[in-house]
Order: C-alpha cells, then sequence, then structure tokens
C-alpha cells in the first residue's frame, strides 16, 4: 500500500552495499538522468533468459522508443513528445527561472468526439501534454500544445489536495529523518545496527486543520538485517512526520521501545534463499502453449486486434492501464460496435483497522497517491505472464521532465485454462448422438503495481461471446504490526488486537482494499442510459396459481444520479444495465451491457471519518454520472492530502441527468482482510472480479457457429531432457 | 432442469426413424438390457478420433470394468457387486414374486470411523448396498450385505416423497400419451405434424393435497421439426399429467392453441448444421500441454494424487461427483492431515418464475427428482476438457438392477490457466532486483449433467496453496415460452410477461438455480467448531485518535445449529470459519478452513409457498448440522413428490449442539436469470463459485518454496501443418 521509493539510511555513508544480499536501496536516479537509458528497451531477467514468443511471426518486435511515433489519439506521449513538452515548458515563465519537478506530464486526451471521429489514416488532432506541477507552493495545472509549441493553459487548482510527490520530495524526507538525532537515538535504544535500517515513507492521509497548509509525509522504519523481507520486521512505534517544505521533523513518535523487532526467521520469499524443498510431489512440465503464435496483433504499438475484439491498450503513470475503444464485432454483421470508450482503475483506498499514533494514518489511496503505473515494475516472463505474452512498455516522465522506459510494464496474452464456453448433450437418442461442446479461448491484458509491500495484479480479459471480466489479485506482503506477544496464548484478550497473530511477534493487521472502476460505457455510441433491473417478489391472488409466489422483473430507467447510488443487497437483487435507448434489436430489446459484480465488500467506515470522506466514491458500490471530461480520478485530481472536496462522491452530489446521455458507470471491488498465518511471509494471491457482459447487444449466442476443437488442431509437443 | 428420458411420440410407428437428423427420440434400452454394453467402455467421438494422452506413462488406462474390484473403502460398488446384490435380492421374498423397478443401488458408505481407521492393506469394511425401491407404492430402503450375501434391513420410509422414476415410468408416461385421443387432436390443430413431435417428462412437483397419494409426471410438447434443438419449438399451453400408478391422464391442459410453435430458424446449435463461418478472426493453435504427461495419478481407480494432495474422487448416480478424504500434505513437516471428509452437490433447486397452468409446477429439485450423474453424459475429449485429461467412469445401476456404465463421466486434469500463485517485486534496489513470481498451477476434477435443456458443468479445483473452489457452470438451453409476440413493439406491458423477449415468439421465463453443498469438513479430524469471524464496525472515543472508526474482528463460535443459520450481508460481513479447537498452530491459532462464498443469489420465494417448503435449504446461504449418516441429501433422501418434511431446514429445527463436533457445512450456490437474446439458441456458460481456504491451518504460506518456472522447464512443440 506504500510510498513511492526506498530509502535506506545509513548514517555512516550513503553509497555503499551494506550486504551483498541487500544493497543500499538508494534510488537510482540514472533511470532519470542517463540519457541512453530509456531506449535500451527490453529486460531479460535471471529467470528467463530470452524473450519468448519471438520470431514465431507475432506481434513480439522490440519497439525503439527513440523513433517511435504516435498513431492514435489516444496514444501516449513518445519519448520525442516529452521531449518536446519539457524544452516548451523550460521557456514558459513560470519554469524558467528553475524548472520545478514535474509530478505528472501525460497526453491530454482530446475531446472525445474528436477521438470518435478520427479514423486511421486521417491526421491525428492536436497533440497535446497535461502537466501538474507544484510551483511555490501551488499546484499548476498546465496544458501545452504540441502542434502550436507553446503552453496554451495555465490552472491553479483550486482544490485542497497536493500533486503526487517527486523523488526531490524522497529527498528531503530522508534528509530530514536522517539528521534528526532522536531517530538515531531509538534505533540504536533498539538494537537495531544503522546499516540494518531500511525506512519507507508513505502518505499520511489528511486528518483535520492542524495538518493543512503543510505536505507531510510519513517515515516509517525496519530492520533489514538477514531478510530481503524487511516489511517482515518492522521498528514499531516509530514514526517521524517530516514537513517537506519545511524541511524539519513536524511530529515524532516513539512509543514501542518495549517491542521487539520480529526475527528474520523464515520471512525470505526469493527462491535463492529457500534451503529446504516444498514438501509436495512435483510437477511436470506444464504451460499454454502456441506453436504458431498467438493470434492477436498490436497494431501501431497499442491496437489489440483479437477474436472479434478491437481495442487500444495504453500504460499510464497512474491508472497503470487504459483500455479505450473497445469494440467488439457483431456476429451476424461482422461490424465492429462500440462497447467501452475507456476503462480503467481510478482510484484505490486501503484503510487499516488500526487507530494508535503509529497506525490510524495508513488509510492509503495507493493510485492518486502514488501511482499504479509508476509502480508497475518489470513482469517476470513466464511466471506474472505465460510462454507467448507480448510485452508492452510505459513511457513514462521523473519529475525533471524527462522522458524514462518502464519496460515489460503490461502483458497481453491469450489464455486456454481448460473452460467450455458453452456444452450440450443427448445421449438418449439411439444411434444418433449430440455432444457439443467448446471450448473457451479469450485474451487477457495484465500488469501488475507493487506498491511497497502490497502487490495489485490488474487483468482485464476479453472472452469471444462479448464478455469482459475485469480481475483485481492482490499479493505480495502484509503491513504487520510488532507485538511483545510471541503467541497468543499470554493475550489477555485477542479481540483488543487490531488483527490475528501470523507469526511470532507479528499482528497482520486488518484492513480493507477497495479499487474502484471507471468504465465509461458507449454501447453502440455514445448516449446510454442506465436501467436497474429488478427482480421483485410477487405474491399470487387466491386461485391464481397452486404457487404463491414469484419474482417478476420490474425495469427502472434511471434519470438522474441519484437514481444510481447503488448498493448491493442480496435480498434486493438487481442487474444493472447501460442500454442504447436508440438501437433496438430485431426483437425491439434495447442493446445492452450488464455490470455483473462478483464477490465484494463494501466499506463499513463512519461517513464523517476523515478517510472515508476522501474515499467517499466507496460509499456506494455503483454510481453512475454523465460524462465530464474532468472527472477521471474517483478521488480527485490531486489527491494527496486531499480532503475530499473533489470526489465522485461531491460530483455526484449535482444529481445530474444520466437518462439517454453519454454516462460513465463506476463500480468499486472491495476486499476485507482479516490475515492469517498463511499470508506470512508473502500473501497467496487473492482475487476478486467483475464482468461487463452483453445483454441484447448481439441478437443471439454470438459464438453459436464457433468450431470445437479437433486432435489435428492441437500442437505437437515433446517431452522435456 | 427437466425430465429423465426422451420420449418422441410417433403415433404411427414406434420405432422408425422419423427423419436422417433427428431419428426417433426412444430410450434405447439396450443400455440396461444388453449384458455386453457396459464393459465396452470407451467412447470415441466425431470431435476426437483418439484417447488423448494414452501411452504417455501417466494414469490413462481402460478400466476392465468387468474385471474391477473395490479397493478402498469408499469405492463405488463394482459391476460384480451390483450382479451379487440383484442375485441376492432376487431371492429375497417381497423382491421374489415379481423384481421391482429398483430406483437406486449405490453403495452403503461403511460408519464414518471405520473408513477413518482404515488404511491402505487393510481389509475393507463389510460391502453394503443401500437399495431404493417402489414395492407396491411403498418406498423400501433395504440394506443389502454383501459379505453376508443377504438383506440386512428393509425399511419402508415413513417420509412423503416418492423415489427417483425409472425407465418403465417413462413408458408408462409415453404410453399413456400416446393413448390420449385430446393430445393428437391437439397436436394436429397447431399444425405440429405427429412425426415431429418430441416431448419430455418432468416431475411435477407438490402443490397440495389433490396431488397426493398418486405418483404424477408431467409430459411436455415440442416440435423436431428442422431442428435438433426442439426446446426452441415449444408447443405452449399443452401439459399432460399423468399418474403413474393407475396409468391414465390425471389432468390435461390445452390452452395456448392461438400461440403459434416458434420457428427452427438458427434454433440448431450443432457444428455440422452451422452454414456460416463466425464473424471473428480464427484462432491459432493454442493447447495445456504436457508432453511428460500430467502430474496426478490415480491409484486404484479413484484416489487422486496430486502435488500436496490426495483425495478420494467417484461417480455418484445422484449426486455427480463426490469427493472424500481430502486430504492436503503440510508444508512444514509433510505429514497428510484431513480437510475434508465428504464433498458433494447435495441438491439443486430450479424455480421458474411463472405461474400460468402450464408453467407453476416447474419448480425442479434437479438432482433429487432426476440424478446429476445419470444424467451426466459422456464429456467431449478437448472441448469439455483439456488434452491430457485422465476420464473416469461412471458405474451405475438401470431400473432392472443390472449394471451400465455411463462412460468418460468425470475428467481430471490439470490446469495452469497463466495465473500468479503469488508475487512481489523491488526494483528500486540499483544493481539488486527481487523480481519474485510463481505460477498458478491447480487440478480439476469435472464432470457435466445435461439435465434435459439445461447443462451443469461441476468444478472441484484444487490449488497448493490449500485452497479447494468448487465451480458451478451453467450452459445448455434455456426453457423457453411460446408467445405470440415476434418482437416487443405490440406487447403493451413487457413486465406482464414472465421473462423477456429472446427470440421471435420465445420467452427466457426468469428463473433461479439454487445448488447446495454438503461440505463434511474434517479439519485435522472430526471434531471442530463453527466460528462466525464478524467484522464490526468501532467507533472511536474523542481524543482517542485522528480516526473516528475502524472495524475489530468479533469471532463467535456457533453452539447450536440456530447459531450457524446465515444469510449473507454486505453491510455485516463476516468470514466463516470451520476450526479444529484442539488444533492449535505453533503461535497457538486453532487450525481452520474458511468458507469464501462468492458471487450468489439468495430465494426470495414465500417461505410457505410449496416448491419453497420442499426446498427450504435455500433458506440461509449457510447452515451447519451435527454429523448424522442420514443427512446427505439437502432436500430429503426421496424427493419426487415430497412435501419437504425431510429437509436440512427440518432437520436442523432440533437445534442440535455443533460446538467441537463432527459438522457439516452446507453452502447454497444461488443465480437468478433473467435471460437475454444471447442464450438464445444456447446459452454461453455462466458460472459462479465458492471457496474453502485454509485459515491458520499451515504455520506459515505452504507455497513459499516452490520453484518459479525456468525457459527449459517448459515443453518444445511444433508448429502445425
Amino acid at each position: 500500500m506504500v510510498k513511492l521509493t526506498f530509502i535506506v539510511v545509513s548514517l555512516i555513508l550513503f553509497f555503499i552495499l551494506v550486504r551483498s544480499w541487500l544493497p543500499l536501496m538508494n534510488p537510482d536516479l540514472s533511470t532519470f538522468s542517463q540519457p541512453n537509458f530509456w531506449y535500451n528497451s527490453k529486460l531479460t531477467t535471471s529467470v528467463s533468459k530470452t524473450r519468448p514468443g519471438s520470431g514465431s511471426g507475432s506481434a513480439h518486435k522490440s519497439i525503439d522508443h527513440s523513433t517511435q511515433m504516435p498513431r492514435h489519439p489516444l496514444d501516449p506521449l513518445t519519448v520525442n513528445e516529452i521531449e518536446r513538452v519539457r524544452t516548451i515548458l523550460s521557456s514558459y515563465p513560470p519554469f524558467t527561472s528553475s524548472f520545478p519537478p514535474i509530478s505528472s506530464l501525460v497526453l491530454e486526451e482530446p475531446e472525445k468526439d474528436r477521438v470518435l471521429g478520427w479514423k486511421k489514416g486521417d491526421p491525428l488532432p492536436p497533440r497535446r501534454a497535461s502537466v501538474i506541477a507544484l510551483v511555490n507552493g501551488r499546484s499548476h495545472v498546465v496544458t501545452v500544445d504540441l502542434g502550436l509549441g507553446r503552453v496554451t493553459s495555465n490552472v491553479i487548482s483550486p482544490s485542497s489536495g497536493y500533486p503526487i510527490l517527486g523523488i526531490d520530495d524522497y529527498y528531503k524526507a530522508l534528509e530530514v529523518t536522517l539528521s534528526y538525532p532522536e531517530l538515531k537515538k531509538s534505533v540504536l535504544a533498539r538494537g537495531v545496527a544503522l546499516a540494518d535500517l531500511a525506512c519507507i515513507a508513505p502518505s499520511g492521509g489528511w486528518y483535520g486543520p492542524n495538518e493543512e497548509g503543510r505536505r507531510l509525509i510519513k517515515v516509517l522504519c525496519f530492520s533489514s538485517q538477514n531478510t530481503s523481507n524487511f516489511y517482515m520486521r518492522p521498528i514499531e512505534g516509530l514514526v517521524l512526520t517530516v514537513d517537506l517544505d519545511k524541511g524539519e521533523v513536524f511530529r515524532f513518535s516513539d512509543t514501542g521501545r518495549d517491542i521487539p523487532i520480529p526475527r528474520a526467521t523464515n520471512t525470505d520469499y526469493r527462491y535463492a534463499a529457500q534451503e529446504k524443498e516444498p514438501e509436495m510431489k512435483p510437477l511436470n512440465s506444464i504451460s499454454i502453449e502456441q506453436p504458431n503464435g498467438p493470434s492477436f496483433s498490436i497494431e501501431d504499438g497499442h491496437v489489440v486486434k483479437w477474436a472479434n475484439w478491437e481495442f487500444h491498450l495504453k500504460p499510464d503513470p497512474r491508472a497503470g492501464m487504459v483500455i479505450s475503444r473497445a469494440k467488439v464485432q457483431d456476429s451476424e454483421t461482422g461490424e465492429l460496435r462500440n462497447v467501452m470508450y475507456k476503462g480503467f482503475a481510478s482510484e484505490l483506498f486501503v484503510p487499516y483497522m488500526d487507530v494508535d499514533e503509529c497506525w490510524y494514518f495508513k488509510t492509503y489511496m495507493d493510485e492518486g497517491e502514488f501511482g499504479l503505473g509508476a509502480l508497475a515494475t518489470p513482469l517476470v516472463p513466464l511466471n506474472d505472464c505465460p510462454k507467448y505474452s507480448y510485452y508492452m512498455d510505459g513511457v513514462f516522465v521523473g519529475s525533471d521532465g524527462k522522458p524514462y522506459i518502464q519496460p515489460n510494464m503490461i502483458c497481453v496474452f491469450e489464455r486456454y485454462a481448460g473452460d467450455i464456453s458453452w456444452r450440450h448433450t443427448e445421449t438418449l437418442v439411439p444411434g444418433f448422438q449430440v455432444k457439443e461442446a467448446r471450448r473457451k479461448v479469450t485474451l487477457v491484458a495484465r500488469m501488475a503495481a507493487s506498491v511497497a509491500n502490497y502487490d495489485y495484479i490488474f487483468d482485464w480479459e476479453f472472452q469471444t461471446d462479448g464478455l469482459i471480466s475485469v480481475k483485481v489479485g492482490l499479493s505480495g506482503m502484509l503491513m504487520v504490526k510488532g507485538t511483545p506477544y510471541e503467541n497468543v496464548y499470554k493475550v489477555q484478550n485477542q479481540e483488543e488486537m487490531s488483527g490475528p497473530l501470523v507469526s511470532e511477534n507479528r499482528i497482520g493487521v486488518v484492513h480493507d482494499h477497495f479499487v474502484t472502476f471507471h468504465l465509461d460505457m458507449d454501447v453502440d455510441g455514445p448516449n446510454n442510459s442506465f436501467a436497474k433491473v429488478n427482480l421483485v417478489k410477487e405474491e399470487t391472488f387466491p386461485g391464481e396459481s397452486p404457487r404463491k409466489s414469484y419474482l417478476k422483473v420490474k425495469r427502472h430507467i434511471a434519470e438522474t444520479e441519484n437514481d444510481a447510488k447503488i448498493k448491493l443487497k442480496l435480498y434486493e437483487p438487481s442487474e444493472f444495465h447501460v442500454i442504447n435507448p436508440s438501437k433496438l434489436s430485431r426483437l425491439g430489446n434495447p442493446s445492452g451491457y450488464k455490470l455483473v459484480p462478483g464477490r465484494t465488500a463494501a466499506s463499513l467506515l463512519d461517513a464523517f471519518d476523515p478517510p472515508q470522506i476522501r474515499s467517499a466514491f466507496t460509499n456506494n458500490q455503483i454510481w453512475v454520472t454523465p460524462y465530464n471530461r474532468s472527472e477521471q480520478w474517483a478521488g480527485g485530481l490531486l489527491t494527496y492530502q486531499s480532503k475530499g472536496d473533489d470526489t465522485l462522491a461531491v460530483w455526484s452530489e449535482r444529481n445530474r441527468p444520466i437518462k439517454n446521455k453519454d454516462i460513465v458507470l463506476w463500480y468499486t471491488v472491495g476486499f476485507h482482510h482479516i490475515p492469517c498465518q498463511e499470508d506470512f511471509p508473502i500473501m497467496p494471491t487473492v482475487s476478486a472480479s467483475f464482468d461487463i457482459k452483453p445483454v441484447n447487444f448481439f441478437e443471439l449466442n454470438p459464438i453459436l457457429r464457433v468450431a470445437p476443437a479437433f486432435d489435428n488442431d492441437l500442437p505437437v509437443c515433446s517431452a522435456i531432457k
């Protein structure tokens, strides 16, 4: 959940590796300053020596980012474009005297109608960059027009938050921490060698007036002695609150000196650090094999075409991964039909359920405070993604305004998991059997963000039957709390602990995860309505039927936003349709897609609790808003220390009309996480998903005519060794 | 949802093929009467010419059922045992004069302690068969001891239902239907040629005193003209209720002569019947490949061993598939530890939401009324199950008491779907990256039952992290209702229709599916407790914290059954743990497994509606009962026309103690199905699942030490063609 970058504090020397197995975790500025780094595209790893799928006739080509040109109106800014923006900004008056740290520099997407009107071969709409920078304490949102070669807009944000922090801010936090004598004293008193100190610098949220008007950051420290997994060795009770602009410690909490640092035993999860074999029979070689290569193509770097789907896919420093212009082929006419203009994870909210001095502020908004794309590390070939994956790089911008490459940050692959698309058998017909079954093959776009300890895995999965499944997986490490207890036997009242004991001296603090998705549905065009399709129990009247009751479908078209603020209820079931009232099927049913929630959780925090005010977008599971270009981020454009004045909940208070309008659907996937021993030292992935599913969109089952698999369709593979 | 067998009525000749594409669907008695059929084991199909995986050194061997011996106390009765039971019964007085139709003949599982005490190599506990037969209108439940060679018990069931119907009953229904002049008149008046008539004979439920004391069956008819999918061509309004014992029509409804038979256009789903190619780019060859064969073994025909799992797997004519004695290896000690004694789908409930004369009774209990195993047709290789699947046959008993083989009814396969078991990356460490990810490989046991129009796919998936995921997939055909409307334009009030128009003249009637699972958890031994682990909002007191609220974990151990009757609520969240209070971890946490519900639906019918009384096991999503050998079937042992006097809800009224007892967990997966055009003419699979997941069962993450995949671990495959 936590922080943007690592700071390991060695009071003796900054640049010396502390140990061979855990080098000094000094942020690698070369990423941002070495001009050649960012077009040295693909990583190889110790696990996979070669790039899979290359030369197989598939789309796996290395991109030369230094010569890359935008080809689609939604393509992210290229390296050249970013450099040009920087040049333009450098001669823009407020930036000339001293170039400010850049918090964000991304494509300002063209107006929606420009994008919708654009066809391949047309010239691109004007390319513009949106830049956020803090200048003299004020948040500037600047538009740079690349065609005009100048700044066309510079607005000082009126809302309460600050821009996402930059590398300079983390350095400042480090510097202040290092020069604070009480810290050193406390660390030594706890028996931690300074050379083993590892600290992270997460956000502190917003907790009322005395934290306002200053940019604050928290610093939490750990012992990295004998483990790569310092998260499991917290120095409990030690929290610095640093005022980033004044460059001083704003508050110093040092309350837990009686709490031992949990031991390193069993904490390391790296394969190389394991001494024992696992207690299970080894598995034979298994793989999703496609000897002719995958069936998808990626045109111009971002347009994915597969089976009956086409969509634009791009990395984004904040959202991580953005799906745009998702279109599916009509099963009867072959026409490409619009489904979704844009879909992405808009914000995360991760409140921990511990209110003590060192924990209360752990109510992170992982996307707006840190950036999912910025923290989306390269995927591990063969292990994060299967063999024939295509890997896409992110082209992002450092706080110096210069481009850098986030390599292999998205993978795209075809999945065959042994599942059944549809089936039916009739076997009681003598001499004749109907035995029809079809395999389910899907396409997945995946990214994974390591937000400090936690890992979020995002999958957008496309099915040939028109369904899109969006899955969030959680892995990585718990945020554990140190405790004097080695076991529960001496604990007077386990309910007083903020979570279960997951290992000796470690409480796995209970927490929630909420991931709010922005789903700009354009079902057969922008103007859609939201229909709540309720199932309502009806009683029969006497004599009508031997039955007493049945369910009836009652459709309610939402007129305004308030009609579409929905808390899910098992005993008041509904379907949630986004329909196009102007596009009727042969039968007269409106074309639609429905949102199908999966396993989820709701936020139970007090609505007036500061973190819940800031994350009020989790007050409902579903919202529908009229499309508004500025309403992209459910927690507000500037989330850091925001007071909740720019959230989905605030926008939606206007209760705007949403019937037959260009509307945006918002859905929140929630998780309650009560940790357990199995989550130590690293958590098996927990997933939840939702679907967007055609409902009267196709005239009939769109995969009726798909062929079954035959023996000679399948690869010929030989045994290993 | 419907019927056990097909009856196609040709008033001219019973045995002539009506058309080449749809032969007379006369129940194939040869299945039951030809002595050699049942050991002619494996099917080949037009799709897959050869049996995959054979000769790969794996467990894929053809079983010779004629020589098969039982090897495990829970092994189903073998062909020889069934024949011996029949011999014993033939000389048992009530059966001697005329051998009655056998409704059920299965292994009577030994007492649980006998099974728990048994080890491989020990002699088997006495083999017994449990037989249900209707003799002179009374339901006999007979135990035959194979060792003693005699009937040891014969009890007349005191509860209200009848045994599952047999082939003779369906013949009787056919005969009565054929000889009923009004039927012929009505069919001809509707313009259906008698040669095209296809009828099915589903159960009619129980609807009050005037249906009691007689065994009734419904007969519904369709036109099979120009399609294999006669379900889409209902003869609406025509329902015969047949008294099976009197051999006469009990009620004849003929109300819909003004409703046209929907046209055959687009109804056929068979690949061979498709004229167009699908409108999508074709996909390249893709497969889960295991050139060294799968990693699991199946010992003695039924004991599955894979990775860290071991369990007994068997086909069952009623439950379909039964998992027993599921044990997982401890990740630290290697010890095999008990997780679940027995898990299976115990009952289904499928109420349709139409109360008119021809629909009200469609409130099926698909398992107790028809039998999921009896209707589990052979799986289609490569399409129902991937390439390296192992297929297991069912050995079942016809109503003549003779054994027959249900070939390829379960498949077992390893799945790699490209998913991530766990991961974490740290990339800001210069010169050193932690990039750890592990693939998720699982083991699946699958069966599919075609209950007339509907197909149910059951997956039990085992993960190396100890999680078991149970998934129910729905495919096959809708039960559609004929309507005069070709489209919705002339419909005055769509809400008055019992579902949406899914195609011309067809209403997709709204319905629910509830699948109730019996989960006899034995976490580290039989005696367990059920803990409701609630997350409760707490408010802070003034000055305690900048936070106003947080969630606290409150554990409640259920004392009696009433404490564990649970309706799920999003805003009152809980975890549901089955714990062993006597088995504590190193830390002192009780060993446990938790039930993790997924997407589900609840029954909203009136509690006093006859179908809801019979299916009162759906009144809660979760129940916990003390183990009772006789409480296996949530809807009662004898479900046909039962009045609900032998259901889980009734047993549980006793409110028995369940703390630190051998307990059974019951969970219901629910679906509301509002049909749509995409469900016509065959439905893309819709799935829902739940998990059984370790919680403080292992001392730490049990897959911490598993190796990542390396390039040279993967198969070498060559291109097709």
